[in-house]
Order: structure tokens, then C-alpha cells, then sequence
């Protein structure tokens, strides 16, 4: 029997049955009483379980959309903004900024670090920013930033609104908007929710509504969180068509989070990232993210010699497992991994004996077994 | 047993089984090479079967966010822009546009009733415009403008850029990108296409192309033509992550329009809706829009002496089908019914027979069955 795709790229994640059966319902109005009912409880969990009083808006888009839809609701033309980047997605934000007449100041790690709390600190103290973009993952490098550290150091700037892009990491690593002091938390469906990609999902709190409201009309329609804002609150009002099977698999996946728990899901990503990249280090494989700053939902993985990007990613898709190639300075000296989501210990097992199999047919020289017994001894 | 609910809004449509399963389907890696090749056959597809020689879009969104992609990508600051309102949709263009810095100017007409081509001409002599926007039909009234006969008047100004806001009509009522003179056709996945709500669709000429260059960098990020167009030519490119299953589900419903023909699924809107509405004058409603310009999408049906809008929609939702309630001047004295995209005779039929029990449910007087007799005799 041919192998099933396990799709191990860092997003779209794999798709869990129940929330495929959401997505293939029949489509309802937007205004029925069930779907409000359903929408409502969506935002209201997500508001809980992400720690926010304030708002959170689920719209149809992509995690690119809300990276944009954070920048366009708490800036202005001429604003000054510091983008803190460690790496693609990180460098993404100077472009969006750029085009809408703000000011742009750079903090740029080496790929696979970040950069430090103090080095934010002392921009801080130079200059008046209106906000701060820092990339909880960037899953160019499969670094993490200290957020909550940082969050720390931004509650004394209260002109700053502190926006995390968490698209590669939100319902995998910790993230509290409040408690940490974050302004706005944005993310996609396709990534830890393990829902088709389609959704833009953001967090706002009081200092970043504060903002928009200060900013009156703004050049941005779609993404406009006052036009959301009534919706979020009350779903049978009206301001564009809501995605209703996308925001229903959300739902559902919102439930399997509840159901796992949300602190002991960010522990077992944390468990299962750490016996991967020990298995991925006992085949002979280099990590890309140092270790201090490593992330939990994916990992950037370095060719040993001899082993040719497009053979391996060939091979191992007949295998029956997708990964995705690496971005920027790094491709073709990389592939990239994600195991986040909702996936048990049989994909990361079989994920594992794919690039075991991948590696025997490609000759490479190793104790065969060495991976998958790496993550027997350390996946608990 | 229980009632299936009809979604006989104007949008979001009935979705049929076979979209529901592409829906449904376990997601797949955006690079997956058979999901590359849908996406790549589905927007030939759509430049064929709508004739554009120039680029189609299709973008997690809405049609909202189309209506602003269309804005944004052809006009800056201070150009002026013609908006031709026939409701609440066509109105929707005078905000997008007026918080992007565009001077607008507005021909709007009764509710019910079209601007005539001839008021858009004189316009069109007195100034230069870069960029006019037609609602083809306005839900909220039902009025479908001669979109063909205002192409042949735009194609005399080589600096004005035809924007046909498609959203209720794209699928269902008759269009042709190039051939009627349109510059920028643009929808949204829910109505006359039967699918859920998520996408934005837009179809790009050759002349609407050359204003984007001819812009340089826009404001807008997320929806600038110039991201997306590598995408749309070679889905193996990223960009930001294409909605996958919603694609497919598009996919989808192009297969069953080419399988029905384009021309005759025009042809079957416009025979249900001459005998649906035939069947509601004959129950004592009044329509909106005036025959000469009546859509074949929806129905915006007055309700007569003693019918209350909200008891109506009700029962009329307790029998297993759903309407919308009219919009501004109409909220409490009209219902919008649909009868676009994958709907067979057995819906039409259905939905017929619930309306006549909400009203006998009512009590009002008037001949029990007329309304399933008059479809009997004209829907053939």
C-alpha cells in the first residue's frame, strides 16, 4: 500500500480527522443561530486561553494578513517602528512598514540566534517607537525570542505597542498576551491549531485598542479592527462574510487543545522537540537554532556532507513524508521540520523511520536505527 | 424528522456534497505537487472560462477584501475615483476609497433601479477619472447593472480602469472579462460559486495590469497584485499560504460549471428566477428591482400588508429555510432570498413549499398553492 503524505512541513501541520469533518460541512448562514452560537464560543475561549482582556479577531486571511492588519492598526505615517528580526519572517515586517510611510529601525540577529532584551532596551531608551514587531518563531531559523523578557522591558515604554508574530508558534509555545505583556498576538490557522491554512487570528489588548482608537479612519478597510470589533463581540452582526467551515475547524481545535490542556500541550511539544532534534544530532545532523533559543515546533536541520537538499527532500517525500526546503542564505543547505500541531506519537515515530529509510537509501553511513532508538530512550 | 436548513440567503449558497468533500479533505503541504497542480489548472480555468487575457487572483479573503484589492492596486492618493451605487454594496466602495486619499465622486440611484449608462457617460467627459467601480448586482436591491453596455462607454477612456464588483452575480449572471470591456472583475467564493465563504476572486485585464506597474510599491502588502502574480502563475512560489482546502473546494465548483456549460448555467439562473419570482407575485409580494433590470441571483421581496418581517423569517426558518432580512432603508420591510449557484429543481421546489407554509402559519389570506402551481408552469 502506497504511504500516506504526513505533512511534516512547519505549516500547513497534519489535519486531524475531527477537524477535517468541520471543514467538510454544509456551509450554514452566517447568521444562524448555531454558527453564532459557535463563532461567540470561539472568541470568547480564545480570549480566555490566551490570557487577553480585550479583543480577538478571527478573519479570513493568512498569518501574512494579520503580520499587516497589527502594523496598520496601531501606526500612523512617519511613525517610528523598531522590527526586531531573526531572520525571513522578521525582515517581512521592514517591507510592510516600509510601503506604509513609517519609519523603520532594524534589529537583525545572525540566522539561528536572536537578538538580546538589552539590545532592545537600549533602542528603546534612543527613540520614540510607536511599536515594536518581534517573531516568537521565525521558522527560517527555528530560533525563539524571549518574549515574556522582552514584554518586561516594554511595559516601561508606554507609547509602544508590542506586537509578537506568533505564526509559527502560537498553540505550541507559551504565550499569555496580558501576563506577558504583549499588545498584539497574531498568528494563522495552519500551524499549531493544525487547521487548514485561511484564518488570520490576532489578540489585542487595552494599550493597542487604545491605539487604534487614537488613530480615527485609517487607509486600511479589510483589516480594520473597528470594523471587527462589533462582529468579534456580537456574530450576528455584519461587516464582511465570515470563513464559517474554516472558524467551525478552529473551533474544533480549540476543543482538542481544552481536551489536552493548554500548558501540558506546550509541554509536549517542548518533549517531543527535544527527543527529535536528539535523534536528528545522534544521525549525525546539525541544528540550525542555537541551543539557549531553540523553538519546540519546529526544527532547522543541517546537511551533513554528501547528503544533496533536493535528493533527500525527493526520497524521503516517496517515503511519504513532506518537509520544506530551507529560506534565504540557507537553501539548499537545509530542511525544515515541523512537529507541531496535533500529532501523537505515531507520526513523530514514523516520521522518524521515514528519514531513517531515506537516509539507507541514500547510503549514507550511519547506525542504522540510531534515530528512532534516540527517541525511544528520550520521548517520555 | 427534522427539517434540513436551506441556505437560501444570498450567500453563503448551498454547498453540494462534492464541494463539502474537497472541503473535508486532510490538508496537504502547499508545495504538494498535485495540490500545485490543481491550484495551476484552476486559475487557467478561470481566465478561460471568464476570458481575461491579463491575471486571476484567488486570495484567503473575502469579497470585501477584493473590493479593496481592486481599489488598492489601481489608483493612489488623490486620484479620482467614479463610484456607481445601486445600494449598500455599490456605497461600500465610497469608504474603502475615501480612506485611501481618493477624490470620489457618486452616482448613486433608487434602491430598485440602476444608474443609466448615459449618466456615467457625461461623467466620464467631465473628468478624468483613474478608476470607476460598477456593482453588478446589489443584494440589497436586487438591481443588476448593464455592466456589457457601460464596458463599451469605459473603452473610450484609456485612463479609467473598469472595476465590476462581481460579488452577488460572478457564476450566476453573465460576464466576460475582456470581451465586456472590464479592467477588474472580482468575487467571493460563497455566492453563484456554491462554495464556503473564505476566498477572494479576481480577474485582472491587461490595462488594470499596466496601472499596477505603473504605481510602483502601493501601501497595501497583503493584497498588492504584485505578490501574488509569481503565485498565480507558478503555485510552487510562496508567497503567503494559499488556503488550501478552500482552493480545492473552488476547484470543485469549476468542474461542475464546466460540466453544466457556462452559458446554460446562466441560462438556468435566469429560468428560476423569472419562475420563482413569477411564483412570489403570484403569493401577493412585490419585487424591489424594476423588471428592466431585475438580477437572476436573488430576489428582494416587499412583504405585503400584515406580514411582519421578523415572525416571517421565523417560521420561515422553523420550516428549514433561511432568508436574509433587508439592509438601510429596507431592514424590517423586505426578505432577500437566493437561488444562485448549485441549486437543482428539488431546492427551488422545497424552498417554494416552505414559504407557502410560513404563510398559511400566518394565516394570510391568499390561493393555497399558488405559489408551487406557478413554478409548475413556468419553470422548464
Amino acid at each position: 500500500m502506497k504511504n500516506r503524505k504526513l505533512v511534516m512541513i512547519p505549516g500547513p501541520t497534519p489535519t486531524v480527522r475531527s477537524i477535517n469533518d468541520e471543514m467538510g460541512r454544509e456551509t450554514v448562514a452566517f447568521g444562524d443561530p448555531e454558527f453564532v452560537k459557535d463563532f461567540k464560543k470561539l472568541i470568547l475561549d480564545l480570549k480566555e486561553m490566551w490570557k487577553v482582556d480585550g479583543e480577538c479577531f478571527v478573519v479570513a486571511g493568512s498569518g501574512t494578513m494579520a503580520m499587516e492588519m497589527a502594523i496598520a492598526n496601531v501606526t500612523k505615517r512617519e511613525d517610528n517602528v523598531l522590527v526586531v528580526s531573526n531572520g525571513f519572517f522578521g525582515d517581512r515586517f521592514i517591507d510592510i512598514c516600509t510601503r506604509k510611510g513609517l519609519n523603520v529601525d532594524v534589529l537583525s540577529a545572525e540566522w539561528g540566534d536572536v537578538v538580546s532584551p538589552d539590545m532592545i532596551e537600549n533602542k528603546l531608551k534612543e527613540k520614540n517607537y510607536s511599536a515594536i514587531t518581534v517573531t516568537h518563531v521565525d521558522t527560517s531559523t527555528g530560533a525563539r525570542a524571549p518574549i515574556e523578557e522582552i514584554g518586561e522591558i516594554i511595559k516601561k515604554y508606554p507609547d509602544t505597542v508590542y506586537i509578537v508574530d506568533g505564526v509559527a508558534a502560537t498553540a505550541g509555545e507559551r504565550e499569555y498576551v496580558d501576563t506577558m505583556g504583549i499588545d498584539i498576538l497574531l498568528t494563522g490557522s495552519q500551524k499549531a491549531f493544525g487547521v487548514a491554512p485561511g484564518l488570520a487570528i490576532l489578540w489585542a489588548g487595552q494599550k493597542a485598542l487604545k491605539r487604534r482608537k487614537s488613530l480615527a479612519t485609517i487607509p486600511e478597510y479589510y483589516i480594520d479592527f473597528e470594523k471587527w470589533t462589533p462582529i468579534m463581540n456580537d456574530p450576528t452582526k455584519y461587516f464582511a462574510t465570515p470563513a464559517v467551515n474554516m472558524i467551525w475547524a478552529l473551533k474544533e481545535s480549540v476543543r482538542l487543545i481544552k481536551e489536552e490542556g493548554i500548558e501540558e500541550r506546550y509541554e509536549r511539544h517542548k518533549r517531543v522537540s527535544d527527543a527529535f532534534n536528539a535523534s536528528l544530532e545522534a544521525l549525525g545532523f546539525e541544528l540550525l537554532a542555537k541551543k539557549e533559543c531553540r523553538c519546540s515546533t519546529l526544527s532547522n536541520v543541517l546537511y551533513p556532507e554528501g547528503i544533496e537538499d533536493g535528493e533527500f527532500r525527493k526520497i524521503l517525500a516517496e517515503e511519504g513524508v513532506m518537509v520544506a526546503g530551507g529560506l534565504g542564505p540557507y537553501a539548499g543547505k537545509m530542511f525544515r521540520i515541523g512537529h507541531m500541531g496535533n500529532i501523537d506519537d505515531h507520526t513523530v515515530y514514523a516520521t522518524m523511520a521515514a528519514i531513517e529509510r531515506t537516509l539507507i537509501r541514500l547510503n549514507y553511513k550511519y547506525e542504522i536505527g540510531i534515530g528512532v532508538k534516540t527517541l525511544l530512550e528520550n520521548l517520555k
